[in-house]
């Protein structure tokens, strides 16, 4: 399925999301499957406070979402975005796979010389 | 070529830089080539300070850079961090790809509802 394109604040909100260790952390923690805040708090040695605020601003990107009528509430990861997020890293891909490559013939090149090097003394 | 694990420093800023529109416009305009600052304030119609700012955070995330020497200190596209926030994402191919799924089907079903619905009162 393609997608169409996706609205600039979405993608603001998104990547401002992901721009936090705790809020990728917490991400990670719900592909593993939803989790109550009490044991989102847990392994991050936070505060309840601290943690919902994360939360928020997780869940205002649309990143995770909670079922309004269980009690423990547990959070769920939600895609979506991350799926558009994604899409529009893959228009520099050509750039990255471009960078690598000539990273990878710049190493190959320091090799040869070292090993050049290397051998030339023992001649 | 396999990355490394990303720090988590170089995510933030990365996600933290991607996180504006004009900084992601800038992106693309120097994925089509270098430019200097003047070149690409003119599209956004902005203050060259204004540029000046965003290519400062693209600049310190690793995004952009520019030859010291020529005096037009043209901008270039470093698209390595975009490989490697591209990486974070992937991680969650499945979850999206699942969702999209879902959607899909929930989208055919609607459809075929809506197919009977019409036929019906012909019959």
């Amino acid at each position: 399925m393609s997608y169409a394109q996706t609205p600039a604040g979405q993608l603001n909100a998104t990547f401002a999301a992901l721009a936090d260790p705790t809020r990728r952390a917490i991400l990670a923690r719900l592909a593993s499957g939803q989790a109550s805040v009490t044991e989102l708090a847990r392994p991050f040695n936070m505060t309840q406070p601290a943690i919902s605020k994360h939360l928020k601003v997780l869940e205002r990107a649309g990143l995770i979402s909670h079922d309004r009528d269980a009690q423990r509430r547990p959070r769920r990861l939600e895609a979506k975005p991350l799926g558009e997020a994604n899409q529009w890293l893959e228009r520099y891909r050509e750039f990255w796979e471009g960078s690598f490559q000539r990273l990878d013939a710049l190493l190959d090149e320091m090799k040869a010389k070292e090993k050049k090097h290397r051998k030339g003394p023992r001649r």
